[in-house]
């Protein structure tokens, strides 16, 4: 049975796609055309009723939110592709443990500075100059609890790659390469270094060379 | 070895109090007075780097963020206490969607809500009539997305009471019974019999019993 994932361009779809590819399990976009409105049309609110994507259906299972579908997938397929979740308990604690500084800590900041910085047009707002101060301000905060972290292990929740740096993919992805905020993982080694070995997995290449073109 | 959890008296560390109680684990509470500033001590912040409670030690194991500690313990005594995962890894998935729905679509909500109806004064800021209406309106509709998921299960989660119920019980209390908008879940039929279900087990009782008086 084909994965089917909807609305596949957003940046949190892109999380649970580089986990799809990590794992090796064989899937198929749906577009839904957030710009057109499509993911508050009645058929997709059937499937995720707060109106967000990504959403998956596989077989007659469906799930949403891009983080518990990654994790549904790093645990169905423990056996198959990278092991994303760590060996242990206590590493897939560690792991959890920086899903959640992402989401809490880091996206936030990220997320406010990409609406105000590139997507304010397409949203239709006024970029806010003081938000987009505050915003990089505590990114940078962020970022320097990073780099410590980063010059104890290799990645974010430990020597192997996981969920957790999967997480950060497509919000850095637009800091370095759209937004032209890439000081601010540049100017920090342990952060640069890893940002150069997680943006450099074939994974990622292959969403971005599918999804570039519509950010 | 007993568990040591940091900072007992905040929400989110109710969520992690909740988890240890329901899966039998001995702790001991050590306090940290956010409004004396404890939380950004130098001793706490190499515990915990961002400067927010809860943290847990376990021995030589520290781990934070309160959604990743509920994970953790949760899956160490897997066959101890209450089952909070769901018996199957799609239970788990739709448990693991629920608990990113709370902290993603009611959270941010019910956080702004309790900030300016009841923490303005600690924390020293003005009401802002606005973001209280913004906030009580989002509120109405999420819940009312939950009222619909509730009529076709007994729990966020499924028909079992999981991490998705317990990440709740901390907001939902102060909505209720500290600032007056018992509206919001009395109102809701099936939302009013699961809040009814969930804050009357013993585990939540007991964590109000023992921080009721710190709000």
């Amino acid at each position: 049975m084909v994965v089917k994932l909807y609305g596949p361009t957003c940046a949190s779809s892109k999380r649970a796609l580089v986990c799809l590819i990590e794992k090796e399990v064989e899937f198929e976009v749906v577009p839904v055309d957030v710009s057109k409105g499509e993911h508050k049309d009645p058929e997709f609110l059937k499937l995720q009723p707060f109106g967000v994507v990504p959403v998956i259906q596989d077989g007659d299972y469906t799930l949403y939110e891009s983080r518990a579908i990654m994790r549904y997938y790093a645990e169905k397929y423990k056996c198959q592709g990278t092991e994303l979740l760590g060996k242990t308990i206590e590493e897939r604690g560690i792991v959890e443990q920086w899903v959640e500084v992402e989401a809490n800590n880091f996206d936030p900041w990220a997320y406010k500075l990409a609406i105000h910085v590139l997507f304010s047009s397409i949203i239709g707002i006024t970029p806010d100059p003081k938000i987009i101060e505050e915003s990089e301000a505590n990114l940078s905060k962020v970022l320097d609890i990073y780099e410590e972290r980063l010059s104890k292990s290799k990645y974010l929740g430990g020597d192997f790659f996981s969920l957790a740096d999967i997480s950060h993919l497509p919000f850095i992805d637009y800091i370095v390469n759209n937004m032209g905020r890439e000081y601010l993982i540049k100017d920090r080694k342990n952060v640069s270094a890893w940002w150069d070995a997680i943006s450099n997995r074939p994974s990622w290449k292959k969403v971005l060379e599918l999804y570039r073109a519509s950010i």
